[in-house]
């Protein structure tokens, strides 16, 4: 198993220029939660929208947002992670973020689409403690920063992933186009699949760890792609289409109760509030973007693997251990 | 302009047997919003899922719950209607009252797929407050009935439709099959629509009230459907496919900034949680559908003329009178 | 009852620069069926595809092509309208059709998206005499112009539409964006509605001339947009999905077996084959958007009624006369 | 790597129970081409339409028929399989077929869905020649049966898949629910994948055998399921939009040119022509379906090797070999 590509400075989503994560986890004797944001551009994302796409393979899950991505071919918020039952207290806490955002700045702000993405915690979290709060949300927004640490922390505090511990991973890629670098970004939330079907680059070491009959394949992914390569939304949905060829490649057989949610966007195809009549889009030769479809799935491997692998083991709400996939290489 | 099909005794979503709907009308000097729940089913309807479509035509919009709903053809919640900017609270209280049913029938909820739809009502209410509250939803739930007030009511406080004042409307119809009687109901919250469009029962009256150029179509439309046909989640989506046909004979061009999205269940295909290994759905017969199409496109086009008949005018937050369709007929 | 918008030079898609239009019209004793061809660009349309899209309102129907297109938002060859049965053959003449244009011009071609659409003349033709031969085909192109009959014609020959008689209508519309005049321009093929439901500018004739029970809403419309406002295919079928409105103004109710089927397609934004590594599209803002729907709802509400008008008289496989719309006006 | 199901009889899409396959292999000097049918029961399948659904990953083909299996839920048809510039040809050919099928059964027949798919041959045949007639088309269907050749026969002949030979594959595998077995079944035209990429039962061989830098994954896959466990069309969806996690652990990453359509039927949900006003569809409850994922995803990765292993090596139009997986293996 060797790598196709190369990865980027930090090989982390924010390597592409421009993007930000931040963290709050939160954490008590029975609540282990968090937030995670994504902040997709170094100036408003509102006043200067990234295209973008969502594409949603599995949609037992409870997202927001993902609606007028698809109409528009536009994300005008930050995206923000968290568990469940928490995605409205997120979302009230993004919409009233950005309407005073705008009031800072002069503008006023009636209508805005947050995006909120979620997995379902509650195997080690009391998740119905409703513990995300609008300061929760602000403190991940303080806390963005170009590096961020991964694994079990923030949304990805009480995730778990092939029966393993999961949470947080994030990977880059680097791809040549015209004698110009440009960066393919990813950044999952990984909550999915039994331990049994688990394959670690090549290995099904999961057989090997996997005591007793395989468990049922709970809970649900989020990945969230960046790329400064001018795509169209059109475009950036092939992209994101492809992500599922990873997940596969690492055992997943998409399971039912997993909500298999994909959001790309790219920082070079930009839509201002204010463009003129007619402005004009960068499109990459369909006839390239093989190389970022596998850039994309390569990326999105390695970030799977790194959220399982930096994620320290736990218990869960049973007091049975939830391993760390670190134990066993 | 003749009706086809007989209303049903109240003429309003509530004919549909176990449908209630409640309001909560906020209202201060400076906000005229609210929340509208309706409530699906006489009994939990999580533990026994009516089957459900959705349907977006205008995918500017910020509704929320849609993602599961296309996935697994069912509706596990209430759906409440508010505006724009408070749909994360209403989720999240949606969220909270699921957990604490359940917890009160001796169950535990980890994940409810709880649906929340908006219409933007900023040109009469100050939007930027984020006035709806956990208890003003509570205080919709409490209030819900088979009999309710339609017009600037609950969600529909601030509305305005084809330049009038708009809101909450209802109708329903009644169709036949196998000498049996069933209901469509329809509940709707109009906010969208150009003036000099409009189009009443056949008469273009907008033209005749309009002065000066025609405003853009902005705003948005979200209907729910309810029947107690028997129809899967397939024919239901084909079902409320139709209902577009009845805003454009009323006038409307589905505007770009007019967010489009429909709902539609039967209460008569539930699926319950603890259901068998196989269970069986009872389908209508494709070569009967077109009655059930025709039958919500008449009861659509009813319920936006009632929005707007039972609306009082008022003013915007600008101080300009905001009329109703009533003051013209 | 006004038109918001100046036609074009002929009224027809053809003001569409380089679009041009042929009929080839089949006539025996039992069958009067057809092709009709638009070529969408003066250039071959395989190597400088123009962007398109196509929306599926109801996937009653047979026509072929629409996957591609929705994947890759290009158009690489002409559209032929024919009836149900004949698509096939009429595919086939497409494909070869294809292959040796390219070998005449030196290139050799194993693939290529041909797009056929249809509309079933079972009523008037026998259907079943699979009429449509490659040569037919060939004719039809041979004939294409930039001026060209409307009504029973080509693949309208043995349409019917609202229980009259239906066939081929043509409308365009000017728009002007940045002081420069662009153009939308309408192609359908109307084969759909019920007689009662019939509504012409809005006058709801059809009760006026219905005898006995409305029918069955059968058959199927398909309707080709074309334009030179430069557009992406996320924005063109924004465009197409407002298509409906004009259908349901005159009536429709979108029955169950009317497969409604329209492409739209942009020659200002095209993709050539030898495209370098990064191409630029031109895009409208979306805050004008509007405009565009507005044009293409009116052109098609117009196309549709020049279908029926222009239609002669005709008796129906059992001898029963299918009258015009232009006996009742 | 082992297998979690058990094979059928035959380990082919005829362990469902009236399933049939025929071929029709066209081989001259330079054309090495065919048809395959899939005939998917045992009545006549236009009377008593299996539920169906498809699925399109890669919308970059020429399939037909999709449009209509989408919007109503059922087959039809027979699905023939073909190379691509043949697809107007057998689609013209099934047409007439139906209709005199149904002629000789004193039924007339004026629509029919027929569903014909294709890869694209022309690395190893002459495709432009437009070899397939309507007399192959019948041949394949007189040499339907419950056991058929797999490998380079019928419309496999000219295939090719990861750089080696490829064609038609098929397996099944075994369900138990309450007791009974049900079966799952697979069959495919394989012409997709980089060599490079290429992953055997977990064995990463496809770096081992290519020489040189790895090629442009071209080509397409097409994927028929086959079920007797009553599933909705809805469901059978969800099914086969898990058969790409078999083509990705065999190594795909879904490529910009290659088509990736599925199509999967059920032939214990049927809609009779005739239906009484009611009728009832079985489905399985949802809780239980990661059973069928699996075994689909199962059969889909056995039935791609076995493509692959019972093609034989041949030379493409250029003198070039294309060698078997068994060769090294």
């Amino acid at each position: 198993m060797k790598n196709e590509f190369v990865c980027g400075a930090r090989n982390q989503i924010t390597d592409v220029a421009g993007v930000r994560v931040g963290h709050k986890t939160i954490e008590t004797d029975t609540v282990h939660t968090g937030v995670t944001v994504v902040i997709p551009t170094a100036d408003d994302v509102f006043c200067n929208k990234p295209t973008a796409a969502c594409y949603v393979l599995n949609g037992y899950g409870k997202s927001v947002g993902l609606v007028q991505i698809e109409e528009l071919g536009t994300l005008e918020s930050p995206i923000a992670l968290t568990n469940t039952l928490s995605v409205g207290a997120v979302l009230d806490a993004l919409a009233k973020r950005a309407v005073r955002t705008a009031q800072a700045n002069g503008r006023v702000l009636h209508s805005v689409n947050s995006v909120v993405c979620e997995c379902n915690d509650a195997l080690i979290s009391d998740i119905c403690a409703f513990s995300v709060s609008e300061q929760d949300v602000s403190d991940a927004f303080e806390a963005a920063s170009d590096t961020f640490e991964e694994g079990a922390v923030g949304a990805g505090r009480g995730m778990s992933c092939h029966g393993l511990k999961g949470g947080i991973g994030s990977a880059s890629r680097l791809v040549t186009f015209d004698s110009t670098a440009y960066t393919v970004g990813v950044l999952l939330l990984s909550n999915h699949g039994t331990l049994s079907d688990l394959t670690v680059e090549g290995r099904p070491i999961g057989w090997e760890i996997a005591e007793g009959l395989p468990e049922n394949d709970q809970g649900s992914v989020i990945v969230l792609l960046a790329t400064d390569i001018p795509l169209t939304s059109r475009q950036l949905k092939r992209v994101i289409k492809r992500i599922p060829t990873a997940l596969a490649r690492a055992g997943s057989r998409i399971g039912h109760s997993s909500g298999e949610i994909f959001i790309g966007f790219s920082t070079a195809n930009r839509v201002r509030e204010d463009e003129p009549c007619f402005a004009t889009v960068t499109r990459l030769s369909e006839s390239k973007i093989d190389t970022v479809f596998r850039a994309a799935s390569e990326a999105t491997e390695n970030a799977l693997y790194k959220s399982m692998r930096c994620a320290e083991p736990c218990l869960d709400k049973h007091g049975k251990p939830v391993h760390s996939l670190s134990e066993f290489e």
